[in-house]
C-alpha cells in the first residue's frame, strides 16, 4: 500500500510512563508535517475512544504544548486497559472500528503501548487486511518493564530504571546514617520480568546502593532471604539494602506477594500492605533489627523530572519513526530499537519488525546475568542499561514546580 | 567571649535532609578560613563522636569535595538519635565533652539539628559555661518537619516540600489515567506538625494534586475520611487523591497508625504497613473502589536530586553565618531565619536567637491555615511556601547518575 491520503488515529494503551508522551509529541509532530495525512487525531483513552467515537483534533494544539508533552509523564489523552475478543469469536468491536476509520477516513493508525496493546494493533491490523480495507498500520512500543520482544529495549525504561536508580543512592546514605543498623526493603515493579529492579546494580555501580537484588527470573525461598539478609549484616552492622521485585515467585510459581491476600490490620479491614511489607515483617521477626519497607509504586514510572534525555529522544525519534514509515507504505510492523555501537559509542536506530511478532511475548533478564545465587546482577547488565539512562531531560520550571503540557482536547467532529 | 583561639567541633544530629550537608559545607568554608580557628573537626554521629574521640580533619578533605556535599543527601559525617540526661542528674557525658574539648583545644563548637538537637547544644552551652570553660557554642536548624520555635523556616524544609508537591503532580496524572477510578492514599512525614504534608497544596497551585489533604494539627475521624473519599469519588469518577500526615490522632489523641500494631499478615508475622495501606483497605472496603497507599518515605527527606536551589543556599548560609558569629564572640544562640519581603521581593537574613527558646518548643500550622473542615489548606500556606522551593539545584551527573560527595574521614589525633 502506497500513497494513502486521509486521517491518522493515535491512540496511547496501558500502564503509563514518563516519556510515552515524548512518543505521542513525535507522532503529532510528524504526521502535521506529512502532506498524505489530512488530520491528525488523538485517542481518549486509547481503544475505547475510538469505539466511542472521542477523540481529540490535534492539530487544534498549541505546538508549544506539543513540545511540552515530551517531558510530561502519563498518558496525556488518557489510558485504557480494555482486551479485545479474536475477531473469529467476536467482531463486534472490530466492525465498530471499522465503521469509525471509514466515517473520519483514518488510513493511518498508529497505536502506543506494551505486550497486550501490540496484540491488540496487531488484531487490528489483521481484520482491516481481512476486509480490504487499506489502512496502514504502525505501533509503537512502551514499557517500563522493558519485556518486549524483538528490541533492544523499550522506551519508558530508562527513565524508571534512572529513577529507581538515583532513589536507591539516595536511601542508601539516608539509611545507613546512623550508628545503629536497618534494613531497607526496597519493592521495584515487574511483573515476570526483572529489568526494572535489576537497575539497583546501576546504583552499586556508583558505589552505593543495594546489597541484594532479588529478580523474578529466579524461584524466591523466604528462608533463604532470611539467611542473606543476616549474612550481610552480620558483616555489615546490621545495615542491608535489600531490592526485590513485585513479582518474585516461589519454587511452583506463588507470587510471594499473594501472602498479603489473607491479611487484616487488627481491626477486620483487609491489609493492602505490599511485598515490602511483608518481607518486612518477616526480617523483623527473625532478626529483630530496625526494618524499613519501600515501594517505589507509581513514581518510578511517572518520576519525569528524572527522567533520561537519552529515552525521552528515542521516546520521541520512534513515534516519528513510525509515521515516517507508514506514509513510505509501510504496514503491519512494530517499531524497534537497534543497538549500534560502531566506533565504541552507543547509538540508537528505529527499525520495523512484523507486528504478530511482538504481540504477546514476554522477553526476560537472561538468566547469566544473574549472579551471586540469585541475589546479584552481572556487569553485562551495567553495559547494557548504562547508555540508555544518560542526560537530563525535565520540564521547565514555573513557580519552583514542573510546567506539564496542558491540552485542549477539543474533540473532533462534535 | 571575644578573639577566642582554638579549634572547632561540628556535629550533625537527628533524622537528615536533602541539605543539611549543605550547611556542614557552610560551615567547614567559612571555618576553614577564619584565622581564629586553628583546627576543624567533624564529629561522626554527631554527640557519640565527640564521647567517642572519633572526629573528622576536615582540613584533609579536597575542598571540590566540600563543594559537592551542597548536593549530598543524608548526613556525609553520620547522625546520631543520642539524648544527654540533664547534668544535674548525671554529668558524665559533659564531664567526657569537657575533657575531649580541653584536650583538643576545642573553642567552637557547633550542632545541626532539629528540636531534640537544639536540646542537646542548649544543655552543652550551659554546662560549659556552668564550669567556667570558653567556648563559642552556636546551633544551627535543619529539619524537614519545619517545626523549630522562632524562624521562620527550617533548612530542609523546602526541599522535601518541593519533592512532595512535584511527586503528587506527576502522581496526579498517572493515578488519574485510566477510563476508571483509583483513590491515592499518599502519607508524607510529620509527627505533630503538618508543613510538610500541607505541601501537597502547592501542588494544587498548579492544577494538579490533592482533592483532601489532612495534617495532625487537626482530630481525624475515619469515619468522617470514608465519607470525604465517597463524595470526591462521586463528583469525579471514582478519582482521588488523598494526601495524609502520618501523625495523623483521633479525637483522644492516638495516632490512627497505631492501629497496624495488633496486625499480622496471615501468615502470623506482624505486619509492619503503614498508615497510607491501612486507611486503603478502609476505604476498599467500605467503597469498593481501586486504592492505591503511597508512602513517600525516606524518599521525601533524601530526595536531593529535586532539592530547591533556595534551600541549599540558605542551608550553607546558615552554616556560614553560625561560624561568623562565634569568631565575632557570639555564643549559647541558635541560628535562625527571618523573612524579608521588602519591595514584595523574598529575602532571607540570617539572625540569632537565645538556644533555649529553640529547645524542644514544636511550632505547628496555623489552624487558620486549614479549611474545608480540616481536608483544605488555604492560599496562605502558598504565599509562605512558594518562595521557598524555587530553583533546581542538584549534583553533576557521572555515568548518568549524581556524584556524591566522597569524603576521606580522616580520623583527627590518630
Amino acid at each position: 500500500m502506497k500513497n494513502l491520503v486521509g486521517a491518522c488515529m493515535f491512540g496511547q494503551s496501558g500502564g503509563p510512563t514518563s516519556v510515552i508522551n515524548s512518543s505521542a509529541a513525535g507522532v503529532f509532530t510528524e504526521a502535521l508535517k506529512q502532506g498524505n495525512i489530512t488530520a491528525v487525531y488523538g485517542a481518549e483513552h486509547g481503544i475505547l475512544g475510538i469505539l466511542n467515537e472521542k477523540f481529540f483534533d490535534m492539530s487544534k494544539e498549541d505546538p508549544k504544548e506539543l513540545e511540552l508533552l515530551k517531558y510530561t509523564p502519563s498518558s496525556a489523552l488518557g489510558s485504557a486497559r480494555y482486551k479485545l475478543k479474536d475477531a473469529s469469536v467476536d467482531d463486534t468491536d472490530y466492525k465498530r472500528i471499522l465503521e469509525v476509520f471509514k466515517k473520519y477516513n483514518v488510513r493511518y493508525f498508529f497505536y502506543n503501548g506494551g505486550n497486550d496493546s501490540m496484540d491488540t494493533c496487531n488484531k487490528i491490523s489483521k481484520y482491516l487486511q481481512s476486509v480490504g480495507y487499506e489502512c496502514n498500520v504502525i505501533g509503537v512500543p512502551k514499557t517500563i518493564d522493558n519485556d518486549l520482544f524483538g528490541t533492544d529495549h523499550c522506551p519508558g525504561f530508562a527513565s524508571a530504571a534512572k529513577y529507581i536508580a538515583t532513589t536507591i543512592m539516595e536511601v542508601d546514605l539516608d539509611a545507613k546514617v546512623y550508628d545503629f543498623g536497618c534494613v531497607c526493603i526496597i519493592e521495584a515493579m515487574g511483573r515476570n520480568a526483572g529489568w526494572l529492579t535489576a537497575a539497583a546494580k546501576l546504583a552499586n555501580h556508583k558505589g552505593a546502593g543495594a546489597d541484594l537484588i532479588y529478580l523474578p527470573e529466579v524461584p524466591f525461598d523466604i528462608d533463604q532471604f532470611v539467611e542473606d539478609v543476616k549474612g550481610v549484616c552480620a558483616k555489615n552492622n546490621n545495615k542491608c539494602i535489600a531490592v526485590v521485585s513485585e513479582g518474585i515467585k516461589d519454587k511452583d510459581g506463588r507470587y510471594i506477594s499473594e501472602g498479603k491476600a489473607g491479611a487484616n490490620d487488627g481491626f477486620g479491614h483487609a491489609q493492602l500492605g505490599g511485598l515490602a511489607a511483608r518481607l518486612a515483617a518477616i526480617i523483623k521477626e527473625n532478626l529483630n533489627v530496625k526494618v524499613r519497607p519501600i515501594e517505589l509504586s507509581l513514581m518510578q514510572r511517572c518520576g519525569a523530572h528524572l527522567a533520561s534525555k537519552q529515552d525521552v529522544e528515542e521516546a520521541f525519534a520512534a513515534g516519528a519513526f513510525a509515521v515516517k514509515s507508514a506514509c513510505e507504505g509501510e504496514t503491519d510492523k512494530m517499531v524497534i530499537f537497534e543497538r549500534d555501537m560502531t566506533g565504541g559509542q552507543y547509538k540508537c536506530n528505529c527499525v520495523l519488525m512484523p507486528l504478530e511478532l511482538a504481540a504477546n511475548t514476554e522477553k526476560t533478564v537472561p538468566l547469566e546475568w544473574i549472579t551471586d545465587n540469585g541475589t546479584g546482577i552481572s556487569d553485562a547488565y551495567v553495559d547494557y542499561a548504562l547508555p540508555l539512562i544518560q542526560g537530563d531531560a525535565k520540564a521547565p520550571l514555573e513557580d519552583g514546580l514542573p510546567r506539564f503540557a496542558k491540552l485542549k482536547k477539543v474533540y473532533a467532529g462534535k
